[in-house]
């Protein structure tokens, strides 16, 4: 397969680094957030991961995308409070410290922006996996369970929703049905085994696993509790979905299972013909993600693709299949099944059942062209 | 249980930062790794992952503990080659795009020091979770596996032994069995989502589960195909266990189950008696961890502690367990018993069955005692 065309010198020894008390990456690496969609206004955009650059299931926090609306507060966690008041015995503030004595849990779960992917739907189609879909990560988190603290905090008879209130510029507020506030949505101070980063909400982040990271609020500090939704601008005129009909479906937070093949993928180039690994994330709200399946012929023919570890609920999959390519001209797809039996459709499938209109929620097939001098399209 | 004593009035709003190519941690967070231990020479010696400060299973890679021989040399991955000669069918040499054309699997696994714990052996308990155990750490790691590409070398019938070599001043090296190599070996470019931090070896790294650390050579450039080991320094001078005999066992390489409390651990106060949740980490080099157990009482009584997630082979683990404590002096510890029936033994068991001579491989149950102002010291 290889040959000892050069066998090379051994690199002179050099001493190099020592010890460094908070690790950095070799500075040969260059891989970076990238396509931050700015506006006029500061602090207002998205940047997105490098998913065709990176590796295994973990994003890193440095990589970890982003999608802000008014700027990345930097909080002082010693003066950081989470208000919990409305409907409840009596208002009650708790710091860090305070949440931190709770029972504590740690899940891998990913983030999706309701967006991501909604260029594919439109036929502006990412030019690569980060341009398509980059607004996925995925991190281990640890904080405590949400519905351990409004335990605590004994609700009042009524109460149907808990509004969320982060503390950036432009108080970022959305109202979560209590239903999900009392099953598996957390309140998250680590990531990735240390303190959750600024752009993921430090010091203090809800996160609703499995559903659409908009309404994950960053720099929690308030959560009212009421037994109405608050129809905030996040949820009434952003992040609802526009029908044929003209009506809106608000309050769709689910992520549908979905998929992206990131090796090979747009802005690649194979070597040549012969074994490649097709490699890429696949994942769904739903719960678990079943099976994976790629197609190398442009969707007429689906193999199972290999998964390393057992998947958890609402977590990204790494999935893999080896694959001779003979050199030809080629599309390749994956495509997501999860544990519901829900297969991740087409995107003549949404155009066909939801309309042109909305951008969210996308999760079509992805499919990327191979020429026959290797380079890597987007379909 | 919390009393809303002072309900902060909102923090100012402040659009603070815009997005950035590659995130780092919030200016509040100060944890660093610890108790480097230099010696006169530069880059020899060690830093430690600060257990105390960390969430979660997953080491950052920031904070990934370090022991080196001969510092920590900065690779350009386009001029690094992996050669593979001795006895094979004929010398190869390899750069690191042949190496990623080759299937990939991404795994779990913990890296511990055969050294991490040896204090606690001589009578030198670390006064804190970093300084008695932080000589570990826990990763996401994806490479190739090892017999991948040694199939793909033909190796002699004689072959017996790997003799692994590091790019580093010192040219690391370790002879590996080729039971271990064609088991669950692994060549990992990548960890935690991204390339190889420098401090664990950049751009390749053997990577051996469940061994001792020294022996998953960093900066791997060299695999020597041998009908017998190397006999090196790494492995004959150091990294051996001596016996009150006078003889010492060479190439032991297995970790052992291990585990510690990191919460509450020492340097911690808790604020007061109350409930507090007790949690830590284990770990066994022999496959999964299949639970750990927990005393409040000086090791008199023990409760199985929860685990998050399914435990991964040669993983470490979180465990959690809910603790109400009366204010009283009191001991705590844990013990971790892995999928072969193996139970972590006390110091005790450890000097009557191996003698006070190695300070390698120490796996002895940890105990922090907790005084009635809540301070928490090492025993």
């Amino acid at each position: 397969m290889f040959s000892c065309s050069k066998q090379q010198p051994a690199a002179k020894p050099a001493s190099g680094l020592t010890m460094r008390p908070y690790g950095e990456r070799s500075p040969y690496e260059k891989t970076l957030r990238g396509a931050r969609e700015a506006t006029k206004s500061i602090g207002v955009g998205s940047s997105r991961t490098p998913l065709q650059d990176l590796y295994g299931t973990i994003t890193p926090s440095s990589l970890h995308f982003e999608r802000h609306h008014a700027g990345v507060p930097i909080l002082d966690p010693a003066q950081h409070h989470l208000v919990v008041h409305g409907m409840v015995e009596q208002p009650l503030s708790f710091t860090l410290d305070d949440l931190k004595r709770f029972p504590s849990v740690t899940r891998t779960h990913f983030i999706e922006c309701a967006g991501n992917g909604g260029g594919e739907l439109a036929g502006n189609a990412g030019a690569d996996a980060s341009r398509s879909h980059g607004l996925l990560s995925n991190s281990e988190w640890t904080g405590l369970k949400l519905s351990t603290l409004l335990e605590a905090c004994k609700l009042g008879a009524d109460a149907k929703w808990v509004i969320a209130e982060g503390a950036d510029a432009c108080r970022m507020a959305r109202s979560i049905p209590l239903t999900k506030a009392m099953d598996d949505a957390l309140l998250v101070y680590a990531q990735n085994g240390e303190a959750l980063r600024p752009e993921q909400g430090y010091p203090l982040r809800l996160l609703l696993p499995g559903w659409e990271g908009n309404a994950s609020i960053k720099w929690l500090h308030r959560l009212h509790i009421a037994s109405e939704p608050a129809m905030t601008n996040q949820e009434t005129a952003h992040y609802t979905d526009l029908h044929p009909s003209g009506k809106a479906t608000i309050f769709s937070f689910d992520v549908e299972a979905s998929s992206v093949i990131t090796h090979p993928s747009g802005g690649q180039k194979l070597a040549g013909a012969g074994f490649h690994e097709i490699s890429g994330l696949a994942w769904s709200g739903r719960g678990k993600v079943a099976k994976v399946e790629v197609s190398t012929d442009g969707g007429k023919q689906w193999q199972e693709a290999r998964i390393d570890a057992p998947p958890q609920p609402k977590a990204a999959v790494r999935f893999r299949l080896p694959w001779q390519w003979d050199g030809q001209p080629v599309q390749i797809a994956s495509r997501c099944i999860d544990e519901t039996g829900y297969v991740q459709p087409t995107r003549d499938d949404i155009l066909a059942t939801r309309g042109p209109n909305s951008t969210y929620h996308y999760n079509g097939i992805k499919s990327w062209s191979i020429k026959a001098d290797g380079s890597v399209t987007s379909v």
